[in-house]
């Protein structure tokens, strides 16, 4: 379930009318903006920016950029795209990070539908004149390129039938190529890049009833490479996209120096979606609810607009 | 161009009543069919299935594959199928057929559009309850799976923009990979399968240019396996599918035993496409037009329904 508290009765225009006011002058009014904004479903920003363009002759997205800066700018930024063009460019730019980041390749996946991300493949092309998997596939190598590039370009069947003998079959070959410490071996990449979530749970879950221990478990290594980690954050947001979600909100905010680009994106991109499960997940996890640890580790007009997401008015 | 000569001013119920008349009693009236469904475009044939279908409660293409028999049957049924669903059959008979023959997945790769490409892989995993992907992975492995797989997975960029300097340095790759024998490559593999189809051009014009000979004759091997055919296959398909079509046709005609499948499948699905350039290269390469070689080949209705498609009736 969705966090995000939407005023289902705002008037696009008015709306228009409102964020017209809040940028005039000198100094932007960043609390209008955001009590505007973080309270509009993705269609109704959709046609707040279509009736700021019909008034003003301007992109909001853009006028926005230009008022506001800092994590509040960026988190802004992604929440007023579209949800393709928005996962289009949260992909674009963990291509380009140097400390690089597979979580958002793997996000889209596992959380959009084939049409979803049929749609994301569509911007991405028409925001970067190249498409989404020749990137992928430039930016890495070897086994994690083709992980990777399986992915998100990989049709998985959508049914939910399972065949049980497959998976016992599919099961086995996974453990002798794990015993072999093979974790890059062609058939693990086939299994986990073609099947369906319905089957490559039923094989998994045989896995685990077989060897008494999960599969991520067992991937687990002293050398684990970034293909190995890729892989093991792969099948565990695949399994449980929540738990996963969880995770990376509670490393974002753990590690010393919080990272706002991970908090921003999973906030931004699950508001609509799953968000208050996450939080669940999240106090479940740590005994405090999330956005008092939100509260904690960010301040200014960025918690503010990441609490109001959260549902959480200051 | 097209071939097919389609009456516009037909009516799906009169159609449908023919086709119920030429079904009826002992014997069918193959000719009737042939005259008919031979002479309607891809969106006529789906009304005339559906007006079949609600004033007779029954489908007209399991009535017909039940009335006709032997290469006619198999002509007829995948010209009444709809497109995205009948290349999702040809697809999967491909892929079962023992003489594995790659050829169907190609051309899926390079005829079809991003959007058509998805119709299909949705229309093969409502048929089949499995993915296109997963199949082909289950019925190939190491390069050859990589190629086919990427081949039909991944969204290549759809605009004509051209980098020629990247097509210089990719151009470069493929030749160190081929001056080492390495038609394995993943930088091949990643090249042909990621790259747009401009800039691919781009890319292969750039080698012959340097290399004085084409990528295709420098990838020809003693040892030629299924992996280097198929990529040569490939290759040639992307660069000018006329040509690629026409071999296609020759080699299904000119071999000892008409290759019956391979030749109704180019009729089938390019009669409504392109098969006029297709005749006139065939024309070009063996001076005999292909409506002549067909009828010598071929025989009976079977004959009769391939030249109505090639639109020279008998």
């Amino acid at each position: 379930m969705a966090t995000l508290i939407a005023y289902e009765d705002a008037s696009p225009s008015a709306d228009a009318e409102l964020l017209k006011k809040a940028c005039h002058g000198w100094g932007t009014d960043e609390k209008a903006v955001i009590s505007i904004l973080g309270h509009r479903n993705a269609t109704q920003r959709k046609l707040i920016r279509q009736a700021y363009q019909e008034i003003y002759q301007e992109d909001l997205v853009k006028r926005l950029e230009h008022e506001l800066s800092g994590h509040l700018e960026r988190a802004v930024y992604r929440w007023n795209l579209d949800p393709a063009d928005r996962d289009a460019v949260l992909a674009n730019v963990a291509l380009r990070n140097e400390n690089r980041d597979h979580k958002v390749i793997i996000e889209l996946a596992f959380t959009l539908s084939p049409e979803e991300l049929f749609a994301v493949k569509c911007a991405y092309q028409c925001r970067y004149k190249r498409s989404l998997e020749e990137d992928i596939a430039s930016h890495t190598s070897s086994e994690l390129r083709k992980l990777l590039v399986g992915l998100v370009s990989i049709h998985r069947y959508q049914g939910n039938e399972v065949n049980l003998k497959l998976a016992n079959l599919e099961s086995n070959i996974l453990r002798s190529a794990i015993e072999e410490k093979a974790f890059n071996h062609e058939e693990i990449l086939r299994i986990i890049t073609t099947r369906s979530k319905p089957q490559l749970m039923a094989t998994l879950n045989h896995y685990k009833d077989e060897h008494g221990c999960s599969i991520t478990k067992h991937l687990k290594d002293d050398r684990a490479d970034e293909y190995t980690e890729t892989l093991r954050t792969t099948i565990r947001c695949m399994i449980n996209p929540i738990k996963y979600f969880e995770k990376v909100i509670r490393n974002a905010i753990k590690k010393s120096g919080t990272n706002e680009d991970a908090l921003t994106r999973v906030i931004v991109t699950r508001a609509e979606k799953d968000l208050k499960e996450i939080m669940e997940q999240y106090y479940k996890r740590n005994s405090v609810p999330l956005d008092q640890a939100v509260a904690k580790e960010t301040s200014g007009d960025y918690k503010r607009f990441l609490l109001t997401l959260l549902g959480k008015e200051d």
